[in-house]
């Protein structure tokens, strides 16, 4: 099970397939619009509702300032080979990447730019915790993100003639090499980088263009650059 | 004054010309050779340095884990006339952007992509927040960013002959548009987007290339990929 938490991540659970168990609310959500929305698409859908105090919601609530809505629901079952058969995909694969917020920004753009599938492998923070869930603004439950282990991803190179690439700053600039039609990305972790694991797998190692003056980008940052890039 | 923690943060700040008035450290530190040079560094230039025990140090610290470093510096003075005359450049605009992790992870992505500046306007999060300098890894310290008001940025656009742009998902996409040689790119809210004094003053309005299935990127992942668009 996941939580998913907040007015708008609650709506975007609401509009998937996903299993939801239960929810929990505040009596507050009452007084919105888009409160009473939600409440009644809950009811109408027939999934338990139990209505808590603020300060009794604040207590399971995983944010600072939470927003009175909160849901329980079933992490849905998916691997590498509900990948769609495609000529072209791009693929995103996140080797050891450890912020909740970088995650859940990953996962968001990679449904917004169009990558085919996010896999997570171990070492990568869970992503079905609360915080990931949340600052993925829904994109978990459209987009095919899933965990899986470098076999899997060896296994689906192979039976889908499919390319490697690992970002790294040291690599060659992503712009100057030609785009493979099946092609999976891995970036690394936050201080790190890639695992060595990554880098012994890779067919070849890439890079942005970036001025000298910096080291480096935030993660999600640099993922969502390369998908701008090899999704066009 | 502003703060800077962690190791890499007061490197940067070693690194650039911003006065730095004193140091805190736990004594840890000295056990690695990272540690060490950074304190045989701030000895050598005589920088004030207060050695704390862990758990004083965490009483200081913003951060749940923190590293054992902090400096105290000044907040380096800079406007608008210090953004550098030349024929062509982008600047960075942000209108009431709130998250401190994402003004910081814009600051970094600002630095390496290579605008000439970063402009907070009122009503966004200070961008001398302990947070918003520890997201951007020390890219404040020698990339131009500053507080200004919209009419400043008025002043600006005439004097400098500039244009104007707005990131909205309704705008024109990027890619159609011819590129003007000096360019202010305004970027909006995490919720509501631009406000309407930054829509009134844009001379147009302009989007990104994502699919249908999400509403939006994150703001520092578009305005990222719009600097990485733009400063090409």
């Amino acid at each position: 099970l996941f939580v998913a938490e907040g007015l708008r991540t609650v709506e975007e659970l609401l509009r998937s397939p996903i299993e939801v168990r239960g929810v929990l609310a505040t009596p507050q959500l009452v007084g919105s619009p888009r409160g009473q929305a939600l409440l009644s698409a809950i009811r109408s859908r027939k999934i338990g509702l139990l209505e808590l105090g603020e300060s009794d919601f604040k207590s399971v609530a995983d944010t600072d300032s939470p927003q009175g809505m909160l849901a329980i629901a079933v992490v849905p079952p998916r691997g590498i080979i509900d990948v769609p058969r495609a000529d072209s995909f791009r693929i995103l694969v996140l080797d050891s990447v450890q912020d909740p917020g970088n995650v859940g920004t990953i996962i968001r753009s990679a449904a917004a730019l169009g990558a085919a599938a996010t896999v997570c492998l171990p070492g990568t923070v869970d992503l079905w915790n609360a915080k990931v869930v949340r600052s993925a603004m829904g994109a978990h439950f459209h987009h095919l993100c899933f965990d899986a282990t470098w076999d899997d991803v060896e296994a689906f190179r192979r039976e889908r003639d499919a390319v490697i690439w690992g970002a790294d700053v040291s690599g060659e600039a992503v712009g100057s090499l030609p785009r493979p039609a099946r092609l999976a990305l891995v970036v690394g972790n936050e201080g790190s980088g890639l695992s060595s694991l990554s880098r012994q797998r890779a067919d070849c190692l890439v890079s942005l263009p970036i001025t000298a003056s910096a080291d480096s980008l935030n993660v999600a940052v640099a993922a969502s650059l390369f998908l701008y890039e090899l999704c066009r």
